[in-house]
Order: structure tokens, then C-alpha cells, then sequence
């Protein structure tokens, strides 16, 4: 690796090459995970670069395919696999300077990758839109990297995953070849950048659709158990009338650990926490009816640095467990949606105190169902992949958050074709996040 | 009945008594049933009263109550089971001028039972909203209408039927008693009212939920098989990231009798209608991806008197094929949302030529599903009997729409009993669309 002559080539595109900054800057927040925490420690960047325009990074990318430079694109840096983490070195393309609002039209908006998603959200209010979904680090990673690295989250159970058809529009994408080309890739076609990590070419720009900026309702909702809650959220869930952006039922286990949120949470009863749009929120609680309590209630505002509601959700839960108790992990799964609560309370027996219940409702390929991001006490690696046999035994799928390769985080352990297509297409010198496409084999040398 | 009492308590109220104007309103379109055209042919109720405020409806209420006189609501007459058919003659009350729109806020309107639907969404438009979901008759329904007669309609793709909790938020309703009260039924309450023909009170206002008024895209999509069309349809239905409000595949025997829309019907083909909103429209053409050929692509669009394209679907598919053939009925069914194309395959195989395939795709209690209401070359009464046996045998439910009381027409073949517990409340003497709750027994007398 020629990083004298690569520096040269970069001409004025900033850079970084403090090795404590890079270092720092190398890491996401794979230490969720005790496995990855082991393997991915010592990894990092040579440098930084940090393109402020799409032409700078054609410049970079350009750079780095004529020097055999590995280039891992990093956003918000909250990916909990290590997607971000350069495994083989070389240059991290931050590309958070990209952050303007092309376009906005009813319905649909075209931004640069590296946008804030709050900023994007702030943006788009004013005009009665936001966007259709968001992750729960919402205030703290970028729209890019949520597409890049992401895969739903806050306004799923409505819309369903970024994978479902219509919630990419399109993105605009720079190859890493000497002379880099700018592809657009449009509908179907954007779903090969999905979750790819980056390693089928940098995001310069994405076209979002958007929905009704709602004002929404933040409630907890206290049950004695956790199937009641359970219960309850699927039929709010399937309740089509009712719109809502949030539906999570977290286990009595967890929410001692809620830190401000506590006092909403009873001790020994279970929790749901939703966002409910206003228009519907009467009719949200004439369906509890008393089958649980409500315990807070209050419009969504995150004026003022107040902690919303979802970050107590989706991956986020177990962060707030993870702040205070170091020892747990966690789990994905993907529910089967037909006799879904049967499954729920099948596998919640199976493992009492070890593994801590916590769903999302999510409609998936047109059903609601539930993802899960179970808390997990930690002990061996052996028992965890037992957990994760025994989860998949019973039809519960599992997107394995331990694994950093694409391949084995996926509940098909394959990349997807149309993804590695693309990669030979854009990357032929396998320099793009080198080691996360386990199944890529680089053409050139 | 006194009439003549009734009319000197009626004061300025407007009144209509010319025989041939009475009859005429107290019509509706039951003459799409051969079996409730011999039926119902002759009904007609004494006079028309034209009430002009809640004011005016409290005073003929009170006065119907007095004097024992039967009052049927009517609206736009649009019904197609005689729902607004003065069984027991008295006053027919014409609730038309009643339709002032009281308040809108971004997501729900209150707006007077008797305004048209297509005014209401009108006057929505420029905010930017619209109506959840109307019959294919909002060119001359009311919304009030709709909520005592109707069960859902483009839209209920999105939101299913009015039934589901939230599509209705609250009712004002006027009691028939010498002394009228006035009682607001809201949320789950406001579902005795819902699809109850008027037998539980005269709804004078409506709290709705409102939508997005998307630009909406008409497309006719012409597939090889009825099965394709479905097939495409169910994806369609499916992708809960592509917005959209009516997918209706229909057969290749019914597209001939298609009128204006024929052009886009090639013969022998099968047709999906369907209406997109134009933000989703390229993930949706992504999503046909060849399966099927547009033959009609065009933003919704009813200025100067253009037909709709929802003029071909929901009840309106049979009435274009009655317009040059009055010897054919339809029916009513709901399809297991389960095995969906198998039983839609197997009930298509049953009746070749006799039933003629139609489909609305709906969501039914939080799952997708298929309303069909499929056009029957009609022989006799007894073979309708067994086509609506051999149906209801095979899973798929039918509303049969060659009755006129609540029970026989509904699914379950009796009253929900809210409806009827409100009846009581309100209407002690029975004197409410008489005929068409037949559980119902009058208390007082
Ligand atoms: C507490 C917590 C909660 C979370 N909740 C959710 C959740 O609810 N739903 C969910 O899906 N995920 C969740 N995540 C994971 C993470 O995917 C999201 O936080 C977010 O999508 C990452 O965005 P980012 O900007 O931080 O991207 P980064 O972490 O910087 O990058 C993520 C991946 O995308 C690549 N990438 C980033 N930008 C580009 C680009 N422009 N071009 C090409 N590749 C790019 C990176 O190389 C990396 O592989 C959570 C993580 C944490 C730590
Ligand atoms: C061609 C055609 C297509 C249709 N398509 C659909 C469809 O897609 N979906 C659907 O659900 N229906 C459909 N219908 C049936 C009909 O229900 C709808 O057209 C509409 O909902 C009726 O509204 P209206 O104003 O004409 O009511 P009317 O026909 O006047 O009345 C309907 C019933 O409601 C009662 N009513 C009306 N107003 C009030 C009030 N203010 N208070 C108390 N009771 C009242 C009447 O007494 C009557 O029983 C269709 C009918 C036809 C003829």
C-alpha cells in the first residue's frame, strides 16, 4: 500500500491521519457484541479523507483504485456489526460532508448519503413529510448509512423493512476504478447498495420516499405480562385504521434498566411503547380497553435534547441495558407470521432469565409479524450459538449480530446475487470494505 | 297514520307530498337484484321531509315519534339492497341539506351526514388531504350514506373497510322519541351506527379520518389470465412500501361490456385497475416488471365530467355490464385470506361462464384478502341459492345482496348485538327503517 503517492493523488480532498483520531474514528459500535469486540479491536483505517463534494469523492475512489488502496465508507458509525470497521486498512472515506437536500417534492425527496436522518426529518416537517422509517439512532447516523448498513426499524410496522419494493427510490453510486463512473440505480435496481456495507459502491445520493409528518402520540403502556403485551400490540398492529410508527413490547426483565424511563415502567409488569399518530389515538385506546395501563402519554419532542421514546426500542433497548450491565448480548430474529404469538411464547419458556424478551411489530412481505432483539445474559460463544440453533429449530430466523461478514449476518447465510453482480461490476479490484463479501472473489489484481 | 297531524308538527320544515316524486326517491338501486326488484318495486313512502338543520331533523323526529309514523333516511339512494326503501311507507327523510363540513384538522374532518363524498374530498384537497376511502359511488353517495349503508371501497386496500377500528372516529346521532336527544357515539361506539341502515338513529355528523390526497395514477394493466392479474395483484397488495387505493383485477368476459374503457381492454385478456400514487409509480412498474401490459396510464382526474376509473370496479363493474345486459346480477364475497389464489382459482373453475370473475383486493382485520364481487348470468332463484351454498361450502363468505334485512345480508346472518342493544335506546318504537333489523322487537307500543 503506496499511502505517500495515494496522498498525493488526493490532491485538496481534506484528510486525516492522526493515528488516535483514525483509530477512533475505525470503530462502531460492534463492542455489543463480546465475539466481534475480540475480533474487531485492533482494526483500523491508515487514514481519513473526507470529500466535501461527489467530485471529490470520484477523486478519492479514482485514488484509491489506482494505488490498490482499500476504501471503507464511513457515516454515522453505528453500525453494531463492524460495518464500518476497515478490516484490511487503507482509507476511510467519511462521507458525512455530503449532506444536502437536492430535491423535495410531495412524497418523495433526493439527498445527499452522508445527511443526518433528524436533520433530514427537521428539514421535511415544515412541509407536512418526513421519512417513511427511520433506525433507532435517528440523531445519529445518516440516511446512507442506514441504507448501507441498515435494515428498518421506527415505521416499519406500517411500511416493512428498506428491502420491501418502493422504500428505496433510487441511489447514485460511484464505482472504485481508476476512472470512476457515477451509476444511478433506480427501484428494484437500488436494492443491491441495501445492506451491502458499502461494498458494491459509495452512496453519493439517495431518492426516499416520504410520509405524512404525524404528530405523534409516545405512550407506555403497562401489562402484567408480557404475552399481554404481546397480545395487544398485534392487534394494534393489525388494526390497518389505526396509524402508528411504533409498536415494542419489552419484557418486566428489561425495563428496570430504562434509566429516566423507569418511572413509567411498574416494576414487575411488562411494557409496550408506541407511537400512535393523534387522529388515531382514540381509537388506539378505545382497542386497550383496559387490557393494560396507560403510564405515559405525551406528543413526541425532541426539542430541547429530550430523549424520544424509540430509544428505548429496536436496537436501542439493549444499549440501556448494556449501560449499566456489560455482561449481556443480544439476539435477531424474524418471527414467522402465522401462529406468531404461539412461537413468541413458546421460545420466551424456553429460555427464563437468560434470554429477555423484547419484539418489534413489523409488517414483512405484506404480514405483520415481529423482528425481536432479545436481550441476552451472556456466557459462552458455544451457548449463543446454541441460543441461535435452538431459535432457528423452532421456525424463528436469525440475522446473526455476532458475525461480521454479510454472508453469515444473513438469515439465508448467502450474499445476494444481484449484490455480488454488482459488486464485480463497480469494485474489480475488491477494494471496497475488503472482507465484509465473504463470497467476492476480485476479478482483476 | 295520522298523516295530517304529522304534517301541521312538521311546521316550515320543507316538505314534498307529489306522489310520483315520493315514489321515485324512495328507490335505490335494489333493481340490480332480480329477486329484490319483484320484492321491493312497490314500496314507496307517504312524503319527503327536507329537514335543513339538526334542528329541523330533531323536530321531525320528534314529530314521527308523536304521531307513530315510520322515517326512513335517505341520502343519495344509492344503496343496492333497498336499505333506503320505506317498507312500511310514512316519511322518507331527505338528509341532503345537511352537509356543511364543521371543522378540519390535518388528519380528521367533522363533517354533516348528508354532504357528498366527492364535495368532501373536494374541499380537502387543497389542505392536502382526502377521505381514507369511498364507494365507487362518490360522484353521488354522502358520506353519511356510505357509513349507514356501505362497508368499504377504493381505499380499503390501505385501510380496509369502515368497520376497522379508527376508519370511523365518532357519530351524532338524533333519537326518534317525542322528545329527540342528541347522543355523540365515538371510536368503538360509533360502530352501531356503521352499516346499520339507518335503524339506529338519524347520523347528522361524522368525525372521519383523513389521508394523504396523494396524486393518484389510473393504470389498466392487461394480463393473459384472470389468475395473472390476481396473481400481480396480490404482490401489488403485498408491498406495503408501494401507496396505493384500488387494485381490481377483472375478467376478460366482463371487460367487453366496458363502454369508454374498452379501448384499453384487448379482447380476451384479463384487466387489473388500478390506482398508485405517483411517487410509488416506478416501484410499482418495477413490481410488473412484464407480467402484464399497461394499456391506460393517467393521473386521476374527474374535471369536466370525466368518468373515474373506479367507475369500473367495486359494485360498479356489475352496473357496467347491466348498462346493455339487465339479465345478469352479482354477488358479495369475502375470500380466506389464507390459500388466497386457491380458492380464487377453484371458485373461477366451479361456474365457467356463469360467474364472471371480479376482484377487489382489501385488507380484512390487518390482513390482505380479496372483496369479490363477481357478475352472475342469473337463471333462477333456487340456482343463485346454490351458487351462494357452493361458495359459502368452500370457505369463501358471502354477503348475500338479494336480501334486504340486516341479518340475511350480513355474513354472520344475524345483527351485531350493539346494534341491536342500541336500537332499543333509540328508537323505542320501532319506528326506524321498519323491516330491515328483523331481530328487533319494539319494548313500547
Ligand atoms: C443503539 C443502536 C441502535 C440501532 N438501531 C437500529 C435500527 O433500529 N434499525 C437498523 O436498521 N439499524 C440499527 N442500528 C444499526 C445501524 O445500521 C444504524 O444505526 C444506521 O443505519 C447506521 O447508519 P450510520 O450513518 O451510522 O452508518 P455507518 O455505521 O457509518 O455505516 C454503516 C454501513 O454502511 C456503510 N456506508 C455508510 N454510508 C455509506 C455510503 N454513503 N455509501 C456506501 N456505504 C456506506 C458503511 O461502510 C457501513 O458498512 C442501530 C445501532 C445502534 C448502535
Ligand atoms: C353502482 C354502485 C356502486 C356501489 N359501490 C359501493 C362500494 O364500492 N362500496 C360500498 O360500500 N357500497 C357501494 N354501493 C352501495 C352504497 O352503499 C353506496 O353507494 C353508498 O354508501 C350509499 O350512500 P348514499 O348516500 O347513496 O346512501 P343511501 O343509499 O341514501 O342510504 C344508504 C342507507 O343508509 C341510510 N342512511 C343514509 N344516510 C343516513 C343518515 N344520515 N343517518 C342514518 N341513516 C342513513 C339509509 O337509510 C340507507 O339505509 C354501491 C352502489 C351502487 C349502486
Amino acid at each position: 500500500m503506496n499511502l505517500a503517492a495515494l496522498l498525493a493523488d488526493l490532491g485538496d480532498v481534506p484528510v486525516i491521519t492522526d493515528p488516535a483520531i483514525v483509530r477512533k474514528r475505525s470503530r462502531d459500535f460492534f463492542w455489543y457484541s463480546p465475539i466481534l469486540n475480540a475480533q474487531l479491536a485492533d482494526k483500523s483505517a491508515d487514514l481519513i479523507a473526507a470529500p466535501r463534494t461527489e467530485a471529490e469523492v470520484i477523486r478519492v475512489a479514482g485514488a484509491c483504485a489506482r494505488h490498490r488502496v482499500p476504501l471503507t465508507v464511513r457515516a454515522g458509525g453505528t453500525g453494531n456489526y463492524g460495518q464500518a470497521v476497515p478490516l484490511e486498512g487503507g482509507v476511510l472515506l467519511d462521507i458525512t460532508g455530503l449532506s444536502a437536500i437536492e430535491w423535495m417534492r410531495p412524497g418523495a425527496l433526493r439527498v445527499q448519503a452522508g445527511a443526518m436522518l433528524n436533520a433530514v426529518d427537521a428539514a421535511m416537517q415544515p412541509h407536512g413529510w418526513e421519512l417513511r422509517m427511520h433506525p433507532s439512532t435517528r440523531r445519529t447516523a445518516t440516511v446512507g448509512g442506514f441504507v448501507a448498513g441498515g435494515s428498518g426499524g421506527i415505521g416499519s410496522v406500517t411500511y416493512g423493512g428498506l428491502r420491501e419494493p418502493g422504500n428505496i427510490h433510487a441511489a447514485r453510486i460511484v464505482t472504485v476504478e481508476p476512472e470512476p463512473r457515477v451509476i444511478e440505480l433506480r427501484a428494484d435496481a437500488a436494492q443491491k447498495i441495501n445492506r451491502a456495507y458499502g461494498t458494491t459502491g459509495i452512496i453519493t445520493a439517495l431518492e426516499m420516499p416520504l410520509a405524512p409528518a404525524w404528530e405523534w402520540i409516545e405512550l407506555v403502556i403497562a401489562f402484567d405480562t408480557f404475552l399481554d403485551a404481546a397480545r395487544f400490540g398485534l392487534d394494534a398492529a393489525l388494526s390497518d385504521g389505526i396509524v402508528k410508527k411504533l409498536l415494542s413490547p419489552v419484557d418486566a426483565a428489561i425495563t428496570p434498566y430504562f434509566g429516566a424511563l423507569k418511572s413509567a415502567c411498574p416494576p414487575g409488569r411488562a411494557a409496550l411503547i408506541a407511537m400512535v399518530a393523534e387522529p388515531s389515538l382514540e381509537s388506539f385506546k378505545t382497542l386497550l380497553a383496559g387490557r393494560g395501563t396507560i403510564t405515559h402519554e405525551a406528543p413526541a419532542d425532541e426539542h430541547g435534547g429530550r430523549v424520544p421514546l424509540y430509544e428505548y426500542t429496536w436496537n436501542h433497548t439493549t444499549l440501556q441495558v448494556l449501560k449499566t450491565d456489560r455482561s449481556v448480548t443480544y439476539l435477531q430474529c424474524l418471527y414467522p407470521h402465522d401462529r406468531l404469538l404461539e412461537s413468541v411464547a413458546r421460545m420466551n419458556a424456553m429460555f427464563p432469565d437468560e434470554v429477555l424478551p423484547h419484539l418489534e411489530f413489523i409488517r414483512f412481505a405484506g404480514r405483520v409479524t415481529c423482528s425481536a432483539l432479545p436481550v441476552v445474559r451472556y456466557t459462552t460463544p458455544e451457548r449463543l450459538d446454541e441460543i441461535i440453533a435452538l431459535h432457528e429449530a423452532a421456525g424463528v430466523h436469525i440475522a446473526n449480530p455476532h458475525v461480521y461478514t454479510l454472508e453469515d449476518g444473513s438469515r439465508y447465510k448467502r450474499v445476494d446475487a444481484d449484490q455480488l453482480g454488482l459488486k464485480h461490476e463497480v469494485d474489480p479490484y475488491g477494494l471496497l470494505n475488503p472482507g465484509k463479501m465473504r463470497s467476492y472473489v476480485p476479478a482483476a489484481a
